[in-house]
Parts: structure tokens; C-alpha cells; sequence
């Protein structure tokens, strides 16, 4: 069996969760579900499929310090800091470059830091299933989950039928990759049962993802190329990534890879999965209380439903007389705002940035 | 010209402005208008009328270190706390005691503590009406507010046509007080213009509020003159308030003697006034911003209306996409509560009773 890694991205922002998640601790350094942030849950889930010196974290400088105390199982060397976010195919490119290091002809899983995996031993299965199809031929590999409701906010991926049997499973085709569609469009995806959800979950061997970068992303492949000689001649990743990252091309892995590439097969997803992607999202994961409120720490409601009261145990957040709000206390700040507009926290934050005397809250 | 005092009655305990409002910290000892405790301004307000020397301060024990570093003008023996609440009439009575051992033939107003009156000059000429009237016939004076509003949370006094003109100002004889109406009763009361607020605005001399306690509440006036003789037989106010108050009948001043008695007047207020009874009521007293919300220390509103958000200065509190509540920071608790919504926080109170573990934020 081939060398195997995986690399865990963990450069988001997070700004959906404010004011728990900040510059420095965004969504997947807290747990927002669970009792650990959700990059060590990730990292737990992974250490079944490939040993712990093989798992590498990808972040930014904001985060390093954190990642590392989140993961305190992995080596410090593999939790690797991009001098600065140049999109998902050049975090891509340099997770290609840190595994290739360690082993040409390794395969790599290319996973997320903060989703919710509770079937952890299906999930095991199935990236094996990934591994097994990455190193059984020439293909980019991708977990594709089966949608349950037309969603907007996730690109799609359209199987063209089966491709083969891996490990007792069926693993699709893929026909094309598609960008976040319409809602008209996202229900066509979804009644014709021939889509699936690009989670951003990808397995595939150096050599092929490679010669995918060289086909469709020539200038990215080109910085790469001089990213990998300077760390060659030099030894020093720090400063081959600080002078030659900023020159890498902005671009998403889905257009810059999948949409163009030809050779992608997905495999079906058989666990439970939920990027929560906003605060509202978190409701699902907890037991709320009879009238469907979630509380969490020093938190009540009187006389209202449906909240998601989020507290710490010292401070008590009380809720009167309101109902499907989103309440979310820290010592620095306190967010109050309807489940139905959590999607303008954003615009709130662009206040703050616009203002120096509040960028502290950032 | 008889000697006058001042007896402001600060023994509330203001739930309705939690959590601002503490057992220890009411309405009365926090700036919720203005920038000093609403006892201080109150006061500053009587100290154009009486010598400092001259007003008096009752309150609870709870409360009485934090009246008495509210009030540092006011010599400390002037604060004078009550065993246990024994309603207002027993303070009253407790009022009439201390300002008797000073001057048994002086007058004395009774004021709350907690109200919001910008008018002073105003507010000093009427109180001096009231106590001329006071000083001229053996009357109880009250103040009396034209009511703007058929209010249901306030006792009303019916006048009965003009009593005397005194210092150029018409004061009016009173036919009744009558008790919190309903709706309808307020409405007819507005519409008939005979009705004002009753405040609990009072003005008399001792020997006249005390024949009316004697005629009309003989059992706790019985209780009074036990006072009375301990204090004078051992000097000693905190023992025989300590041993004597809690034998006190528990009444109200405007059941024990205002709704009896037949000699009562009422001096029409002239200045604004309002009670500020929870914290929507707060709305009115502060600039509020383009959108109508009213914002005290480091707070924000993104796309909502007509908010009132209370922070303070380190802590950041955000409401995005909401309008017309109320939500209030501090550092051990927060509240969110709609504005037409805000008597139901007497219910969270109640909770917060029944759980050992949360009494502390009461």
C-alpha cells in the first residue's frame, strides 16, 4: 500500500460566528459543536486512516499558535502557515508541495477543518474507499455529498454513472463540477438525484494532481514549480513561501482543477455531514429544551421558543418574551440577531472594520 | 416661616431595570437617566427647597451603604434604613418619627427617589406651593400629574374644584383617591380632567399627618409611638426600629390614610415628570439615532429600528437585523427583551429565586 496523508484546511475566517469566532479563533479552533474545537474533532477522525506524523494543517499566521494548541498530536512541524490566503488551488498546490516532500508518489486527502462528522467509522470507510480509488487509477477524487435540500450556497457535482466498485462500494463518474446555482437550479439538481454536494473533500495521488495543475493552471503551476525549487536549494519553507506565495495566482481549486479536469470520480458519502455554515446551524447538533430553545452555557429563556442562547458558565444571557433568536455572549462582545438574518452579521463586521475604535472586536 | 425637611423614599427595588438593577443596586443608585443616580439628582433637586441638613434618606439595609456613597452631600445620619420593608405607610410613619425628633411642629415633603424631572425651577416653586399650603391649614398636600395617558399603572386623585390660590398658583381640593383603574376607568378619568396621577408626591406638618394616622390607622399608629418612647427612653434608633418595625401593620400610605382621609389638597404639577417604570420607558430621555434607536456605551444596531441597547465601555453589544427590543449588558448578565414584552422579566426574576446557583444575579 502506498504512503498516505491528509491535509486539513484550516484558513477560514469564520466570520459566520461572531463574536466566538475572531481573527484568531475562527470557527474551527472553538467548538462549536462539541466539547473540542472542530479542527481537533477533524483530526481525531483522520488519525484512524493515517498515522499522526502524516496529518498536515494548513493555516494562516493569524491561527498558527492556535492550531497548534488545538492539535497537540501533531508534530509542530506540520502545521504550516500561507504567508497570506491566495484561494484554494494555491493552498492546494502547496499542500501537493508539502506531501510530495515527504513522499513523491503519496497519495493525499485534502479535507476541511470544521465540519460535523458524527459516524466517524463510516467516515474512516469511505476516505479508504477515496485512498483506494486515488491510488487504483489516474483520478481526482472527490466525497460528494447526497443533497437534502436544494441548497444554493454549495457547488454542485453531477455524476455520469458508475465508475467502479472500490471496497464494496460504488464509486460515480462524474460528468461535471458546477458553481453555487439558483435556487430553480439547485431543485433541478436535487429532483434529478444526479447531484451531489462539493464539500471541498478531495483524494488524490501527487503525481496525478500534478499533472492536472500542468494541464489546466500553467501560471500556477509555473510559481509552484519555483516555490518547490527555492525550499530544494534553500531548505527554508518560510521564506520560499513569503517571497514566492504573494505571486501565486488567486483562484479557487474547483475552477482552477475539477471544473476543467476530466478524470474526476466522486464517491458518494454514507455518513452524516453539516458544514454549519451560520450560527442558526448549531441548533441541529444540541437538545434544545421543551420549547425548542438551545441553551448553552449560563443561559434562559422566559417565555420565548426557538432560540440559540450561547453563554459562558460565569455570565448569565437571558432571553424575555423573544423568540428564534440567535443570543451569543463572550467577554469581548454580544451578538443579538434573528436566525432569519444571520447572514448580515457580515455587514456588521464591515462596520467595525470601517471604524479603528472597534476593529479590536474583529 | 416653620422649618421644612425633605424625606426621600429610595427602598425600591427596581427589577424591572435588571440587570442594571441588583438587590443591592436599584433604579435609584444607577444613572438610568442622567448621569448620576436618579436619588443623586433627586437630591440636587430638593436642595434648592431645604438645607441639606434637613433631608433625609430611607431606604433598606441592602441599600444603604450605596445611598449613602450616593448622597456624600447628606450627613450620614440623615440615611436611615428600614429593618424590612413594611410598606409605605409604616414609612411614613418612620419618616414622621425622625423629622419629629427634629422639629415636632415642622413640615415634611415625602418624595421617591427615582424619578425623572428636568424642570428644577418648576419643581422648586411647587414643591414650595405645596409646603406654604401645608403650613397655611391643617391639610394633607399631595402633588398630582395631569395624566397624558389613560395609565393603569398609577392610583389617580379626583379633585373637587379650587382649594386656595397660594404663592400665585391654584391648588385644588381633592374629592378621593381612587386605585389603579382599568382601562376604561382611565380613559373616563383622562376625558373627565378632574383625574391626576398620584405620584406619591406628599407634603404635611407632623402634628397633621399625625392625627391622620391617629384617626385613621390607629393599630399602626399604636406601633409608631412604641417607637416613639423606645427612642426617647434609649436614644437608640436601630434598636427599636430593629425590635418594634417588624410588629408594624403592613399598609399602603394612599389605603392608610390618603383614600380616609377628608382634608386632603393636590398642587397640579406644572414640570415634566415620568417614572421611568422599565427600561422602554428610557427611550424618551436619550437623542436616539437615524433608525430610532437609542444606544448607550459601546453599542451598534446593523439593519434594525427603534432598538434600546445598553453596553458599556469595554464590551461591544450588537444587534443585527432586529428592532424593537430591549438589550442590556453588564458585566454578570444580559439581557434581551422586547420592548412590549418587558414586565415579563418580573418572571425570569422569579427563576432566578427558585435556583440556588443563580440568586447571585438577582
Amino acid at each position: 500500500m502506498p504512503e498516505r496523508f491528509v491535509v486539513i484546511m484550516a484558513g477560514g475566517r469564520g466570520e459566520r460566528f461572531w463574536p466566538q469566532s475572531r481573527e484568531a479563533t475562527p470557527k474551527h479552533l472553538l467548538p462549536i459543536v462539541g466539547d473540542k474545537p472542530m479542527l481537533a474533532q477533524t483530526v481525531d477522525r483522520v488519525a484512524g486512516v493515517v498515522p499522526l506524523a502524516n496529518i498536515f494543517v494548513l493555516t494562516t499566521q493569524a491561527q498558527l499558535a492556535g492550531c497548534r494548541a488545538a492539535c497537540p498530536g501533531l508534530p509542530a512541524a506540520n502545521i504550516v502557515a500561507e504567508p497570506m490566503g491566495r484561494d484554494t488551488a494555491a493552498a492546494t498546490g502547496l499542500a501537493m508541495l508539502l506531501v510530495k516532500q515527504r513522499n513523491p508518489a503519496a497519495a493525499f486527502a485534502m479535507l476541511p477543518a470544521d465540519h460535523v462528522i458524527h459516524d466517524t467509522a463510516e467516515y474512516a470507510k469511505l476516505l479508504q474507499v477515496a485512498f483506494e480509488s486515488a491510488e487504483s487509477a489516474d483520478v481526482l477524487v472527490t466525497l460528494g455529498i447526497k443533497p437534502a435540500t436544494p441548497e444554493t450556497g454549495f457547488g454542485y457535482i453531477q455524476q455520469s454513472g458508475p465508475w467502479k466498485k472500490i471496497g464494496g462500494r460504488g464509486v460515480m463518474a462524474v460528468k461535471r463540477f458546477v458553481e453555487k446555482p439558483d435556487l430553480e437550479t439547485a431543485k433541478g439538481y436535487l429532483a434529478s438525484g444526479d447531484y451531489y454536494w462539493n464539500a471541498g473533500m478531495f483524494v488524490w495521488r501527487v503525481p496525478v494532481v500534478e499533472a492536472a495543475f500542468k494541464a489546466h493552471a500553467a501560471k500556477l503551476y509555473a510559481g509552484l514549480q519555483k516555490v518547490e525549487s527555492a525550499v530544494k536549494s534553500s531548505g527554508q519553507w518560510d521564506a520560499a513561501l513569503a517571497a514566492l506565495y504573494p505571486t501565486l495566482p488567486r483562484i479557487s481549486v474547483d475552477y482552477a482543477l475539477m471544473e476543467k479536469s476530466t478524470n474526476v470520480v466522486v464517491v458518494p458519502a454514507t455518513f452524516d455531514w453539516d458544514d454549519v455554515g451560520a450560527w442558526p446551524a448549531i441548533a441541529k447538533h444540541f437538545t434544545p429544551d421543551a420549547d425548542g430553545n438551545v441553551l448553552r452555557g449560563l443561559a434562559m429563556v422566559e417565555g420565548g421558543a426557538n432560540n440559540i442562547v450561547v453563554s459562558d458558565d460565569r455570565h448569565l444571557t437571558a432571553v424575555v418574551g423573544a423568540s428564534d433568536l440567535v443570543v451569543v455572549h463572550t467577554a469581548e462582545a454580544t451578538l443579538v440577531c434573528p436566525k432569519d438574518r444571520a447572514q448580515e452579521i457580515k455587514a456588521l463586521l464591515e462596520r467595525l472594520k470601517q471604524d479603528p475604535a472597534k476593529t479590536k472586536f474583529l
